[in-house]
Parts: C-alpha cells; sequence; structure tokens
C-alpha cells in the first residue's frame, strides 16, 4: 500500500460502498507458455461491442495476473449458483492443480481453460492493458461465446452469494 | 461500425452471452464547465483499492461521455429497484433538464451530482482514460463515499431489472 491521499475517500469506506454494488461471479482462467491458472474475479465489465471487447481487472503482483498477461489468453466464464464453491476455491489460496480438478474444462481456442458448466463463456484475448495503481485493467478481444445449458448466473453482493428475482 | 474482424466473436453473440452477465444499475453523472449531463450504466468495475479507484465505460462520440471527460468530475450513484423509471430515463433519450428533474440530488464536492436515493454514491474525479474500439474507458478516483439510507440494490440481467435473493 501506498501512504493514504487525504484528498480521496478511505479504503474502508470504499470497500463499504463496493460491498453494495452487486457483482456477476466469474471465474477468469489462462493457459499458455506461462501455465494454467485462474481466479474469481467480480472486476469484469463490458467495454464496446466494436470490437467485442471485456476488461478484467487484475491486481499487477499476483502470479495470475501475470500469467493473464503473459499468456495472452483468457477466458470469461460466468458461474451459477451451483458453482459457488468452485468460486471459493478460485478465490482462495488452493494450488492452480486442485482448483482445476475440481470441475470440468475444455480448450477454447486461445488456449484458455473453459469453464463446462458457466452460463455463459468469453474465449479472449488480451490485446492491451493499462496500469492503474496497483492494478493493471486488461482489455480482452472476445473471440468465441459459449452458452450453457443453464443460464442462471450468481452475484456477489454484501460479501455473499446471490440470485437473482425478477421484479 | 468499423468492418467485422472474421476472427472475433460476432455482435450478435457477444451480446446473447453479454445478456447472461448480471450488472448493477448506476446512473452516472457529471457536473460542471460542460454541464450536466448522466446517463445509466452497467458497465463500471472497481479497479483497485490503492488508490480507490473505479472505472467508467462510456461511448467516445455521446455527449454524455465528453461532458464526463470535460468536467473531470463524475459520481457514480448505486440505484434500487425504486428507481427503475429514472433508470430508463436516464438511458433514454430525454433531455438533461428533465432526467435530473425527475429525482433529488445534491451537489457532491467534485461538483457532480449525487442521488439523494442511492444505496450508495462514490463521488468521483476522472483521472485518466483510455480509448478502446468506439468507448473510453474512465479511471475516476473516489474522493468521497456516501451511503444511502436503503441499502437493496437492482441488477440488470436478461435485458430485465432485477433484485437479489440470498441463496
Amino acid at each position: 500500500m501506498t501512504e493514504h491521499d487525504p484528498s480521496l475517500a478511505t479504503v474502508a469506506a470504499f470497500k463499504a460502498g463496493m460491498a453494495r454494488v452487486p457483482g456477476a461471479v466469474h471465474i477468469v482462467t489462462t493457459d499458455g507458455p506461462a501455465g494454467r491458472a485462474g481466479l474469481t474475479a467480480t472486476a469484469v465489465c463490458s467495454v464496446t461491442t466494436d470490437p467485442p471487447t471485456l476488461l478484467v481487472c487484475v491486481n499487477e503482483t499476483s502470479s495470475v495476473g501475470q500469467a493473464f498477461i503473459s499468456n495472452e489468453a483468457v477466458a470469461i466464464n460466468t458461474v451459477g449458483p451451483e458453482f459457488t464453491s468452485l468460486a471459493m476455491l478460485f478465490g482462495g489460496k488452493t494450488p492452480m492443480e486442485e482448483r482445476f480438478a475440481a470441475s470440468d474444462w475444455a480448450v477454447a481456442a486461445s488456449g484458455a481453460p473453459r469453464h463446462l458448466g458457466a452460463a455463459a463463456s468469453f474465449d479472449t484475448r488480451v490485446v492491451g492493458g493499462q496500469a492503474v495503481g496497483s492494478h493493471r485493467v486488461l482489455f480482452c478481444e472476445v473471440i468465441d461465446v459459449t452458452l450453457g445449458d443453464d443460464p442462471t448466473p450468481c452475484v456477489y453482493h454484501d460479501r455473499a452469494f446471490k440470485v437473482l428475482t425478477s421484479l
């Protein structure tokens, strides 16, 4: 951590605000020369349809983030409520081999592991990045989209997994 | 639209995949020399806590996006299900004066309008941007966070507004 700028919100206030912002649960994976790796993220966002692009924010110093950048191949797997245990596994300290052994995957065109139970999987090529503080925003061009049999997504909100209900 | 690169997913496939990805509903506003403006967005993402930073993706050619960039002051108001009509208003073609007249606002420290009914409001300064295709990703340092009385958020998924239920 760098020293806190007093003109900015405190980290505690920022986190309290972000706990009120729901986020879809994605298991983001990669494979290639830097090895197979993956993590659970809500920090995924649509950028543009022209060309079809998503972004993922990763910690610059994490080994998984480095693997995303080196491999230039990332699959963004949007998972449903039956995969909250898998999401916890990919959000923790479990070795990569054990994470991937816990579920079923295909190899996407990019080389990244595509989760076979995902509501949607976006196979992407990392085409750029921008460092912002401790993190790097990776811009990922979408080369293929796979829709799963079960479209139900899972949402992380107020530090818990939740599902959606129509209004 | 530029000509479609055949190595990428089609726009239709990308949109079908994105319809399966839930997104929090934000009314993103600005005020300053370029005038008061706002739009509804789900393309908002946490970047880092160090320094506290969010990003917002805006269409480079939209007048609202230009106002965000010129004013360098943006409030990200995360709204709940009682504000779906307001979200529709800010997502349409209604003149700016009418959009803001439809609800209650305070002036945040940045000068941007803070929505008084939001579950959470993030007052930010635009500190950078990155062009990606038709859009620009704006990096917004959070200077203040306000938590609303009602923490309930609203989520957009499968082209409809929804609410969250615990698992």
